[in-house]
């Protein structure tokens, strides 16, 4: 197996490199009935596409999915949905100048030892532009939890040292700005943080923020498969992460019990937690309360700084990595965050479903 | 499924309750030939088991395991290892006065919602007393790398407030203090930070980090089974863990590009980095790097202290939970990071046998 | 893997050997609610169990099942149920004499090609008694299809060149004879052909028939998991089976199209098929009409007449394996079958709960 | 899950309907560095490909496969290969006659039980068609086989009555006739018999027969992942196959231990056996043997010859289905059984990989 393929219900089998012809998305078990067109996908993709702010990459790609199969007349069938989103702009550069380099926090030399050889193009297959797919499969997840109300809102929630004030957090804001931040405030300092650095030819980290309204009880499964679990393996699958908190996450180390432990009060006919240092879950299990997670990311690895880098043949080299590529990888990666969030939801929600006899009866 | 296998090809499968019978493991798929006993695996059980330390909870369980099956003359068949260990001490206490009350920060009112009830005595499936098995099967993991000489090394790195100092580290101390850190002056400080809050009847949350030498090369595979994503969802599985980061962690949202790459050199035949902020992994495959990862330990959640609770009929409760337990839940838990490491890692090295053609021929 | 898991709900884990200290089963993902008890198990492992019958091996076993965990108050809790069967008469029997021994038709020769070494004793792991384990796990899931009201049926259809009349049918007889014929005409038939058999120290092959009634639409999944291929998978798994047909099986080799086709017709508010060829299913999926399948089983391979067998060092060797040994396996294996069928049709119904949107609604 | 993702480590995932814009299939875990180009696939669709017989349904079609990625300079990279046939000829009918009929002896009613809905046109997922894209995978998987110098070769066995006489067996025939027959008596006959069946609106089953020669020893795991029944499971999912037998089949049934027991004699320095009763497998794992295995495979259902069929709102309906069909299945079903055979023998080639700690140092 080559780690392409997640859920254990509702399937993704992903597939391209940065530079072949396609790259796409097989979705195995999503349930019939859902109504979805490509409008509701593309949304989702062009949110996450290059060429489209000072901030990011500019190469173009119009990332336009199609669905080739498993939906009829506008209806999901229940069996499996293809989707595929062409390179248009694939053969404008020529990378063989780097084929045999490896460069910096790049995976050249981790799949030339793994496979013997690689597809150089673009980081091949490890190229962030894989996570197109994710965005596309991830927004068919998102659909089936609108259908339950789930709402999930992902944003940036610093770029570098400058981070968001929870003060000032503006949840419309998030779609009005190039770097998906909620705090206007913020946001000036992050982009005048980024310019400097684009000017030095260097690139910067950031951190995502992602929380989970309305969620279903019950998603998640005791001891591996808890929620926070898949979601942490999920958030970490996407290439730049490097650290995923749920809840309190590293704050939790330095409290105590007594500060951590979140309190319950029962009121209007209703159990509710006083404070939400889990995150949502309770052994894993979520229990009616928001989810909330954060991802670290790291630098975009891609810099025009010269840096030492190696030769396949072992020779050691000045590397300046010319184009301009993404300042900073996080505004792109939001939408990447709520995929896979949603991707582990959805899982979670039709596994849930098989959990209690009187469910049966209530299908059956 | 109730998320209690684990694994592609090493799989294993856990069971048991807190006040059950017994629990144990079944492990499918381990290779034929490794010399394994009882007594390798039971000094790996020794290190979690409760009742051996000022620190830790002192319920009497001598957690000792049994090889039903797939063991031959002191070899593994091949075929499933099964093995059980049976609760000596769980009839020694009264659960009932706890039967309907949900605990802060324990799993008692997500189970009720998910299963509609639950085995109620002493966290049933939701304890930690679940990790023994965990630990059971990550020895038989460790014998595998072993053989390849792989060394997975986990250690407190922090009480609360009180963090080890990287200057100080001392690996061989580890073992010789009940708190397992790598450094005696952050040892003498947390013993007495740790009493301090055992007077006051509450309890402390902390770090656990741990790092793999002499790690094979290829160890991973692309987008979603990334060592590091795998990685984190097995250590993040573990109960009271609420942050996992890999390498430089949520420090890389803070660096530049230039800062946080980890520069290549050649020399004396070799590739070699310059750092490892990667934490041993590159886009999500190892390179022959040092794995490093750090875990967030929430306070355990079961205090003396009042706390305020609720009935599953809707009474609020000023809880007080008797009895001693664990003050932290950190030295009793870096035996299982371990265990959760190895486990991880074999699959990704036994699935990474089938990854080249030429592979095939060396066996066929 | 060593291929002791089975499902992908409803997954169990099965261990042990004929001559190891236990065998036994872990099921993972059993709906929580179930009523269940050590007797509703212990009932289907009576129906498998040796020495009750003129037509069995002696070899003395009680086959106790206990449930060691996931069951709480009575009823099923959603967390891994764990069964074990201690084995007792295991060290009454030297087998060092065919330690080194290749018997025909065993597995020895192609457990020591694959492990290099094996356990010897009574075939190891792969002795019929592993199907102790399936029974019980069968019994769990047959009690979740009793709750539908769903009903499945096998029998002895043939020992040998005795066939029952299907004019003769009678489903009570089955549990009021040792072989388990419908036929007690054929019965009588099969008794005498056994006898004769069992004086010239040969052993009969045989068939066994399976009815399912009252099965819920929609079972089954299109492609590769499709209901009939799953069945034929679970039944085939079973050591001794050769063949497997589903509904007009082989014979539908030589039928037309016109001949074979079964034709619907819609009388009392209800579609109807006029015949059933297809066994249960159409495009591998149920529409409500009964399941019917059918498996080849071969003759016992340990006869006491003389083969022609070889050691493992090469040394070609006339043997004559001493001791009584099933004289037919078939009558044993037939609650072996319905297990299988059970764990099938258990697992596609649980799945199938996913398979529609409105589905979601009815549980969310 | 929708049951289109087969394999536990060489993992193929199938898409498309009769009728959309086209069907494929991703591969994840082909090992690295196969040579594989688009005429090695190609080769096989031809054979399964329509309009080229007189037996064979008249569409037009030219099943061209493109592959998009996964295929680098040639070879394999490692990552997920997807192949993509486009549908060219799917517009040139109307369907919407057949649009609320259930046609006997097809998916129509139940996938409209199991999804509520369907796409009818051309039985859209159900359709035979779906086939093509395991061919193709089929093909890639056989290239690895062939690296082994393992070779499948399957043929049709028979026609309705007409059943080949080993006798006159001949394998280079095979290629040269239409109906894949390896006897040119048989063929003369069976010709003669669908030329009648054609002329009466009528269609006919037949038989399939499979062997594999140079089957590296210990593939197929103990217990469910017999190698056997994976065969049964992959060779049951063709839509029209209704029985599979292994070795000797239900034959074995009718005979004794000692003439179905295969002998072993020692000579030349090698074990072998005297006859093949067991088809390969000895407790589900190979032993060097050859494997053989035989499907039946039911009449085509689509014939012109009126039939009782329903509505879905009820009526009953006289049908009589327009235009040619394939008169039998059989010999366009030949590649098909070859490609299920080679996928799952692959995947159980890598599994066995891991069997032994020995493979381990042959790769580390």
């Amino acid at each position: 197996m080559s780690g392409s393929i997640l859920g254990d219900i509702f399937k993704i089998s992903t597939w391209g490199e940065s530079h072949g012809k396609a790259l796409g998305v097989v979705i195995d078990g999503c349930p019939a009935g859902l109504k979805i067109s490509e409008a509701d996908i593309q949304k989702d993709l062009d949110r996450r596409k290059p060429g489209q702010s000072p901030f990011a990459t500019p190469r173009k790609e119009g990332d336009e999915v199609e669905i080739l199969s498993g939906i009829f007349e506008g209806k999901t069938t229940g069996t499996p949905i293809s989707m595929i989103i062409f390179n248009k702009n694939q053969k404008s550069k020529d990378y063989s100048a780097l084929k045999d380099v490896y460069r910096p926090a790049q995976s050249d030399y981790s799949y030339d030892l793994k496979y013997g050889f690689r597809d150089h193009r673009g980081s091949g297959r490890a190229s962030g532009r894989e996570t197109a797919a994710r965005v596309a499969a991830g927004a068919i997840a998102k659909k089936i939890l609108a259908a339950l109300e789930l709402k999930i809102t992902a944003y940036t929630s610093s770029i570098g040292p400058i981070e968001i004030d929870p003060k000032n957090y503006d949840e419309d804001y998030i779609m009005q700005n190039f770097l998906y931040m909620p705090d206007p405030e913020a946001l000036k300092k992050a982009e005048s943080y980024l310019r400097k650095l684009i000017k030095k030819n260097n690139s910067s980290g950031g951190t995502i923020e992602c929380v989970v309204k309305n969620v279903p009880e019950g998603l998640g499964d005791p001891v591996f498969d808890k929620c926070d679990a898949l979601l942490a393996r999920a958030v970490m699958s996407i290439g730049a992460v490097k650290g995923v908190e749920i809840g309190s996450g590293f704050e939790a180390a330095e409290m105590t019990g007594y500060e951590h432990n979140d309190f319950y009060r029962y009121n209007e006919n209703e159990i509710n937690k006083t404070t939400n240092n889990a995150g949502g879950t309770l052994g894993g299990i979520t229990d009616g309360s928001d989810i909330f997670l954060k991802a670290a990311v790291k630098p975009t690895p891609s810099i025009e700084k010269t840096q030492q880098a190696v030769s396949k043949s072992g020779e050691n080299i000045d590397l300046s990595i010319q184009g301009r590529h993404d300042p900073v990888i996080v505004p792109r990666a939001v939408v990447v965050v709520e995929a896979m969030v949603a991707l582990t939801l959805v899982d979670l929600l039709l596994k849930n479903m098989t959990a209690r006899m009187e469910y049966l009866e209530k299908i059956y």
